[in-house]
């Protein structure tokens, strides 16, 4: 029966049942696997005992696993899962509607838990394993905020102590998130501080440096590497993590299946690519197994350019230059995007399979500046009632163009979009927005040239 | 089969076509009825008449209906609760494992939509039937801001006009409940404003005045009579929220009997009794007829106990003394809580209909200092992962108790709570209670007789 001759509800939820048991990992059905992480100092590909001071030991098997197509989600996550999962894949009746659009335009909506993202489906699983492993806590970096209040949930969850590193910049003008993060119990340090090696190095550089999220990720990597019973853990870019959100395109592909429905698009918002490449990746799959084909478009920001603009190339990972060097599309280790950008999704690298999907073609990318972004926001708010977080409102952007190319052309496409997560705590740049003193900003070729230089040369990684 | 016998979800969802299609009003089933509104000039029951300036027609009907059990809700107010209704009924399993209890443990979920609580339950019948009269917009107050989102998001959906009224210190301490309720495309007015001639009285009077609830509802009662196609609609205490509200206790009832469990103690935190009212209506109801026994449990803040320490009288709705007068449980219409008073529930006065299920020994009433409150609420956030609202933890509060009792007893009782909503926006409270310099603050006799002074006095109004 085809999705037209059953009723659509405004939400398809699977039961609890149904919430996938095991994770798909995409790297099975890459013929040309992403490249290994590299050992900055020796450029060779990391070992596991490479890996072992920064990360929990079951997660470099999962980093490195390139292999397994599923890997079991142990029954503790699955668990945690049931709280707030399965996420609703919604029907945007009321967007088509206001639209006047002959294409129906579906969402996965992965922000109803307190950390208002998809993040918390990684976070739980890398949580699970410091426990089992025997950790005292873990330390992170955080941006926003919205991994660090992911994480903080896991921990108190577990019982593990959590260190987060926060953007100082973001420390100070987003109390909130930093409030969320200590009423689930974890300690929250404006980065870069005093009490780390590398911290008080970039403040003695750069006296009165606001931070940036690479800035904070070298120092829990410090601070994980030199604390017995510590390790690092990352809510994007890593492989692992994409394996963690796996569980979205899962969730998605079984509700879709349950109503006969196909997507012709599938859009998300890119990063670092955790949302994207878990979203698509059971879709993907199906593309590399030459089953399907789907058009998928990863959104990012015209102001932090990395598919679109960036280079295909090793990099550091974090601005201190202290973690493996990873083959992505980047913009280089030292690119911060303009103050005025307020949207999000601000690394200046992307997740390495997403990045080889996309050099792959099955991934295309296109960006948007920030003003157009937010007024998708609203316009989407207005009539879904959702409020959605700034990063997401990239994604709604590009399914609200693509709906309108369908209006003129009569075309009736299935769209469907990864709404990440709700906006609660950003209202400082919906406040912009809403007072119309929201600039734009487009790095010039000059402006990436900067941060092109920085990427580290060595044979088979030039520009 | 016993409930017991069942496998019990984590979280039971009724699915789409479930949604209750009726409202269930309990005055029906009320062998003495709630008082009449009265007239303030007269002293007279209001007539339909009193009331047109004011109120919608349609919802004037239904306040005054003290006969149909069961009142249709039209098409077009299901088709909105279908994009983020129905709310889930979670049982509590790690909160009840945290507490090594017996007791079996659920809550009503009503957060997981932009409003962050149960409020858009009215607002958006009450903006429809707006709208079905042919109206250009409505005005309302709102003090810490669920209200005014839940309206300005129902205005956006109906092409309504929208003009809040924000109590000033919630206006300029919750900035960023201001820019949602704009991003939904609704005019907020910090209250006591200059743009009303009872906000420019209360001005004159009380200069420097931060406002109250009481006083932002004399204006937006004021711009709606003196505005040409304009309604004033209020979020609680009127019989018409109750019943529309009730949808949250008849999905609750049928999700229960989906696995065959009955509880033994119902609770929900109470402030103008919106969300008790409407939660506890079925089952109150069951009661009222003969069929069932429930322990009903209304709990409010130790700083503003109307129904613990409250007089049962006529009163004033509001500070300005324009609306009817209302009988209920009531600390004076000029009573506002102690400035350290973080928790919300802050109304002088409660629902007619709570009052009177309260009276006749339907629902009991008992109260908790905050930082108890916000201890209660840090629990659940670590183990049931949601961070909750501090209203809605006052029952969190009472249901731990319970259940602490139980374990005492070995008793496995029933528990169910109403989880009214999310915290996200009142950080600056949860701040204070991680900072440790939240304190408590319970009104003396001699405080609350100078509320008890300005009741109106007139002949069976006596204290």
């Amino acid at each position: 029966m085809s999705a037209e001759e059953k009723k659509i509800p405004y939400k398809i939820y699977l039961s609890e049942n149904e919430i996938p048991t095991q994770y798909y990992n995409v790297r099975a059905d890459m013929k040309k696997k992403p490249a290994p992480l590299l050992n900055p100092a020796t450029h060779q590909p990391v070992t596991k005992d490479d890996l072992r001071p920064v990360f929990c030991d079951d997660l470099i098997d999962q980093e490195l696993n390139n292999t397994d197509a599923y890997i079991d989600i142990p029954q503790e996550i699955q668990d945690f899962y049931k709280m707030y999962r399965p996420s609703p894949l919604v029907r945007a009746y009321c967007l088509e509607e206001k639209l006047q659009t002959p294409a129906k335009i579906y969402y996965k909506f992965e922000g109803n838990n307190t950390s208002g993202s998809h993040k918390l489906n990684s976070a739980i699983a890398q949580a699970y394993y410091a426990k089992k492993q025997g950790l005292k806590g873990v330390t992170t970096e955080t941006g926003a905020g919205q991994w660090g209040t992911a994480l903080s949930m896991a921990c108190a969850y577990f019982g593990l102590d959590c260190k987060v590193y926060m953007v100082k910049v973001s420390y100070e003008q987003k109390p909130f998130r930093r409030e969320v993060m200590r009423t689930y119990g974890a300690s929250v340090t404006p980065s870069p501080s005093m009490e780390t090696e590398i911290g008080k190095k970039i403040n003695a550089e750069h006296p009165g440096t606001t931070g940036s999220l690479g800035c904070a990720i070298s120092e829990a990597v410090e601070v994980a590497t030199t604390n017995e019973g510590y390790r690092y853990v990352l809510g994007s870019v890593l492989n692992q993590v994409v394996l963690h959100q796996s569980i979205i395109g899962l969730e998605t592909r079984a509700a879709m299946d349950k109503y006969g429905i196909d997507p012709d698009i599938i859009i998300g918002c890119a990063g670092g690519g955790s949302n994207l490449g878990g979203l698509v990746s059971p879709f993907a799959g199906e593309m590399l197994r030459g089953e399907k084909n789907y058009e998928i478009i990863a959104v990012e920001p015209a102001s932090c350019p990395s598919l679109t603009r960036g280079k295909y190339l090793y990099d550091f990972c974090d601005t201190g230059e202290v973690c493996p060097l990873a083959k992505m599309y980047t913009l280089g280790s030292q690119f911060i995007p303009s103050p005025n950008h307020a949207g999000g999704l601000r690394y200046h690298g992307m997740s390495p399979i997403v990045s080889e999907l996309h050099d792959q073609g099955i991934i295309k990318a296109r960006s948007y500046e920030q003003t157009q972004v937010f007024e998708a926001a609203e316009k989407f708010a207005r009539c879904e009632g959702i409020l959605p977080a700034p990063e997401s409102s990239h994604a709604i952007k590009a399914a609200v163009d693509e709906a309108l190319k369908c209006k003129e052309t009569g075309e009736e496409k299935t769209i469907l979009f990864g709404l990440t997560g709700t906006g609660y705590f950003d209202m400082t740049a919906y406040q912009q927005f809403n007072d119309k003193t929201m600039t734009d900003y487009v790095p010039t070729d000059e402006d990436l040239q900067a941060g092109f230089d920085a990427i580290p040369k060595f044979p088979g990684n030039e520009l």
